[in-house]
Parts: C-alpha cells; sequence; structure tokens
C-alpha cells in the first residue's frame, strides 16, 4: 500500500504530493510547525490525512513539553492544538482530530508529562489506523453500489493518498475491482493543482485500474453521450443536512449529473461529517494562491497582471447527492436523520 | 485592432496564437499547404478565422495555377479545396468559406488563368473584410442584451483572435463597453489548450476590460453564489435547429446556466450557420493529439503511458440556448424557423 503518512523515529514522514507523479520523494518532519507548513503548501493533502496529519502534528508538538509543568503542558499543547487548527479552513477531518487529541489530553493530564506525551503518540498512531480501518469498510459497504462493467468519473484524489492509506472514493473503486468487477474510471484532471491527472492516475495504475483522463470541462459531454454510469467522489466537509464541500468542480459535476440521471456518491468517513453545521452555506471556502491558476509547473499561463479567483472547495447541496457511502453504512435521505443515526453508531 | 490574419505580398500572415501571450510572434504563409499545417497546429483557430484563412489557403494555391490550361486549373483547384477542407472537421466556416471561393471561381473561369487567380484573391480579401464587418453588427446586435454592471462568463477565445477581427462573443462585449456599460468579465481558462487564459485574457487585458480569470470547474460554484449574470460564448458549428457545437466545456456551462436560470446566448455569423445538417448529433467531434491534455507547456503532468480522451469540442442542444446572436440580428426559438428566416436575409 502507498505510504501517504508515516510516524517514524518521532517523525513524520509524507509522501510529497506536489512532485508526484513525475518523483517519488519523502519529506520528513521534526515539527508540528513543519507539518503545518506541509498541509499549508498540499505536501499532503486530502481532509482524512490532513486530519491524521494534524494528530501526528500534535504529537510532535506535544514532545517538546516533556519538561515542563502540568500547567504549561496543558496551555502549550493547546495553543499548539490551535495553531494546527488554522492550517486549512474546509477540512472537517483537522478540527476532528484535534479534538480527539485534546479529548486523550483530558483523560491523561494527570500523569507525569513525559507519559502523556507518550499517551498521546499512541492517540495519534491510533487515528492512523483507524482511518485505514475505516477506509476498507468505506470501499466495503460502497463497492455494493458499483456494477460489473460500470464507466465510474472521480474528481480529484480521494484515493489512498488522500487519507492514511486506501482512500475513500477510491476506496470503493479499489473493494469493487478486488470483488472481480470489471469497471474504468474517468479521471478528472482537477484544475488547478491536478490531483486527478498526477495522484488518481497514479494511483490507478498503480492498481492496474483502467482508467481514461480528461480535463475537468469533458464530463458534460461524456455524460451527454451515456458514457458515465456512476459519479463518487470524496468529501472535505459534510454539514449535518449532507450539503458536501469537495474539491471546486463538484458541484458543477453533480448538476450536470442531475441533468443526466446519473448516480452522485459522496464517500467519506464520519470524521466528516461536522454536526455542528447546520447547511453548506456555513462551511468555510478556502481561497488558495493565485498562482495555483496562473502557472503551471512553475510557468506562467496568462497575460502579467490577470486578476484571478481561486476557491479551493465549492457546496453540493443534499439533494444533488444520490446517497453518501460512510463506514457505518450507506447514509440515504433524509440525511438530517441518517447522520444523526449514524452519528450514534446506529448502523444505515 | 489585433491583426489576427492578414494577406500581405502574396503571402498570409498570422499572429501565432500558440505562444501567446508570452509572446507576440508572427508567422508567414507562402503556400496553402503551409496554411492547413497552421490551422492543424492552432496557430491560427476559431471558426470564423479558420474561415478567412481557408480563403486565403485558396487564393495562395490558385497563384501557383497561373500557367495551367483552364481544365487542369479547375482541377487542381478543386482539389486544393479539398484538401484544404480537411484541415479540421467541426468548424463549419471552413467549407463555408471554400464554397464561397468555388461559387467565385464558377463566375470567373472563363477568364484567363492570372484573371482567374487575381479574382480568386480578391475574393479572399472579400471575406476577410466582410468577416470584421459582420463582427461589428454582431457585436451592435448582442450589447442589446448587456445591462450596466453585468458580470459575463465566457469561455475559450471568441474575440478578435478567433475571427478576422473584433470577435463574436468578444465583439458583444467590446460593443456594450463601447456603449459605455460598465462590466466584468470572468474568463474560463479553457483546458487543454487554455485559449481562455491565454487568449481572452490578453484581448480583454488590450482592451481594459476587467476581468477575473478562473479555472473551468469553477463556474458552477460561481453560479451557485450569484456571481454570474449571463454567459456569452461563439460557435464552430450550429445545425439548423439551433443545437451548437463550440469548444469542450460549453455544454457544461450551458447546464449549469439552465439550472441556476442564467442566460446563455451563442454569438456567431450566419456563415456558421450549416443547414445542411438537421441537428446536433450530426456534427463530426474533433478528437486532438493526447498531448494537448498531458502536457501542460510542454511538460507531462501526468503518468507515463496514461489514456487521455480529448474530444475538442461539444454540442450544446438548442432547448439550453437563450438567444443566438448573428449579423442579421439575435435569433430566439424556435430556431429552425428564425434559422431560415436569418438564412432568407430576413431580419430576425
Amino acid at each position: 500500500m502507498i505510504k501517504t503518512i508515516s510516524w517514524k523515529n518521532n517523525k513524520v514522514v509524507f509522501i510529497d504530493q506536489r512532485v508526484l507523479p513525475a518523483a517519488e520523494k519523502y519529506v520528513t518532519c521534526a515539527s508540528y510547525r513543519q507539518v503545518i507548513a506541509a498541509i499549508k503548501n498540499l505536501t499532503v493533502r486530502g481532509a482524512p490525512a490532513i486530519g491524521v496529519a494534524a494528530a501526528f502534528a500534535a504529537a510532535l508538538g506535544a514532545l517538546k513539553l516533556c519538561d515542563l509543568t502540568p500547567d504549561k503542558y496543558r496551555q502549550k499543547f493547546f495553543a499548539i492544538c490551535e495553531e494546527i487548527n488554522q492550517a486549512r479552513p474546509t477540512a472537517r477531518n483537522l478540527a476532528w482530530a484535534l479534538e480527539r487529541m485534546k479529548k486523550r489530553f483530558a483523560l491523561v493530564q494527570d500523569l507525569p508529562p513525559r507519559r502523556i506525551t507518550a499517551e498521546l503518540i499512541k492517540e495519534a498512531k491510533c487515528i492512523y489506523k483507524e482511518d485505514i480501518a475505516i477506509n476498507r469498510k468505506i470501499g466495503k459497504n460502497g463497492a455494493r453500489l458499483i456494477a460489473h462493467h460500470d464507466n465510474i468519473l472521480t474528481h480529484c484524489n480521494a484515493g489512498a493518498l488522500a487519507t492514511a492509506g486506501y482512500g475513500t472514493a477510491l476506496g470503493v473503486i479499489r473493494a469493487a475491482k478486488a470483488q472481480g468487477k470489471k469497471i474504468h474510471v474517468y479521471v478528472d484532471e482537477t484544475r488547478p493543482v491536478l490531483q486527478g491527472a498526477r495522484l488518481t492516475a497514479w494511483e490507478l495504475k498503480k492498481e492496474k485500474i483502467p482508467f481514461t483522463l480528461i480535463t475537468d470541462n469533458m464530463a458534460g459531454f461524456l455524460m451527454s453521450r451515456r458514457r458515465i454510469d456512476k459519479i463518487i467522489v470524496g468529501a472535505d466537509r459534510i454539514a449535518a443536512n449532507g450539503d458536501t464541500a469537495n474539491k471546486i468542480g463538484t458541484y458543477s459535476l453533480a448538476v450536470l449529473a442531475k441533468e443526466h440521471g446519473v448516480p452522485f456518491y459522496v464517500a467519506a468517513p464520519l470524521s466528516t461529517i461536522d454536526v455542528g453545521i447546520k447547511s453548506g452555506e456555513k462551511i468555510p471556502i478556502e481561497e488558495r494562491d493565485t498562482r495555483e491558476v496562473t502557472r503551471v509547473q512553475g510557468r506562467s499561463i496568462v497575460p502579467k497582471g490577470t486578476k484571478v479567483y481561486n476557491p479551493a472547495f465549492d457546496v453540493t447541496p443534499e439533494n444533488y447527492i444520490t446517497a453518501i457511502v460512510t463506514e457505518q453504512g450507506i447514509l440515504k435521505k433524509p440525511y438530517i436523520a441518517a447522520v444523526r443515526r449514524a452519528h450514534q453508531g446506529v448502523k444505515n
């Protein structure tokens, strides 16, 4: 399996997603601030992977606190978590992982500092391992939706690279393939950062799953020619009512899917669902550096002084989503009730 | 005005649209085969510009026929026209311009060969001049649809660079600006060849019309936030019923426009309407070199061996189109009747 993230000798190692597929390079972070930088500059991306990275970052931070008094430890640890939390605004898993780390801290805060840190590292490793197990469950649940000979469109990268391993949307595709289903994947290149062309194509090639790359604006034409049977994407944050923030372009695909009667699925762990946010309108949308649009591989493609708008995500209202695949089962409308049941641990 | 194409000393000069906006370079073609190559490799592109280029190519071909017998002249000239006609399959104006050149030939074929050639050069220059005049009429007609403070989305390049000058969709925008309307343009970058990011941005900058560049997959999000008032695009071929082939991605925008109640306009000269084709299904869709998708500025962005699908155009069914702006007026539904009237020279 692809080693997206790992914890090695009290350091965090990431595969560098900025240089894939041209090079398979690894980046080692020895401090939580280096992890924050890696999240911000997209060395690591994808909501579940960002969650795991955040937990590891908090653990890295805790390593430096072993000589502090209990009070100082607590204060510093919470400050570090808050700093990590600011790394990227849209991905729900970032806050979720930090909340889990803080909960763990609350349970162990009376231990000696060195033991607290050990417990926090254990918790982060646990989040990491759980993420892979959860993705496998998502894959298994979602594979039921995939038929033999399906042509499946996916957008951005919701694969092993977007998670600790296996993937959410690509996890479903992996699981369907493992069941012996013959499938073909259309991969949207996903401008501006090209996660589809660079990362999803790379993963599918490794998995020997047949795929065809298209530019983002070809999906509608393919649907009009009935060449796409299903669409499956990941999510960065899901509101309590099912509205889903995901990579920019997802909403356009959902509208096109509705127009053509193509089922539109979201695959995500429960940790991506933010029950504190009632609807998609409240999800913060990150705007990123305009150079992501104006430059490709470091070279400018536009006239000097070109003004750019670069929202990294969009929100797909719940009524466009056929089902949400989670580790707890397949959520169906009305999502508000299905999400509540899932969060209470009831099988959907 | 931008010199997209010109006839100079029995040669054809094109601004090289492949290297814009990084460089303003001109390419000179001394033979019709060089013009064919320039059409194929996108030195010149845009249906009306391709029409003018085709007429000039036929004239260049005729220059070499002055020493032939009348029979040989006719035979060679028709063979040259046929060869030019194969350069690109979707653009209607290519065939239209060649038909006009052949009609002119039929009228002058009894003259001495040198005189025939002179007449053919005159006809090609006439097509060139008419194109600019027609675009100005399209602009004037279309500007009525544009309101003060409109945010207008356009896709690909339907500007001076796509025509002999002035432009179709951008002609409407130019005319609206000339009327003193304050407008702002959203420019879709238009992958894979980036005609929006490279060419439309370049033209709007020259015209000092405020614009913002977005990637193709951001348009849906902008519409959901009510930031786009109107969409206007050009056309490569329009069927008798109004179905419109245009740059890949146009259809997706039309579906999104319908979903959001945004008016969707096509601007094109009557020479783009192919009354011989009943509906869009019959319009040939060109598939282009996969390297347009896999490489940006010469550098690969995908894993080795990635399979690509690269249709250059899509077809927007007439029911998604609010109106078609022509030099003969604004065509409205039912297009089949409006197109017939326009072709008969009746003002719509």
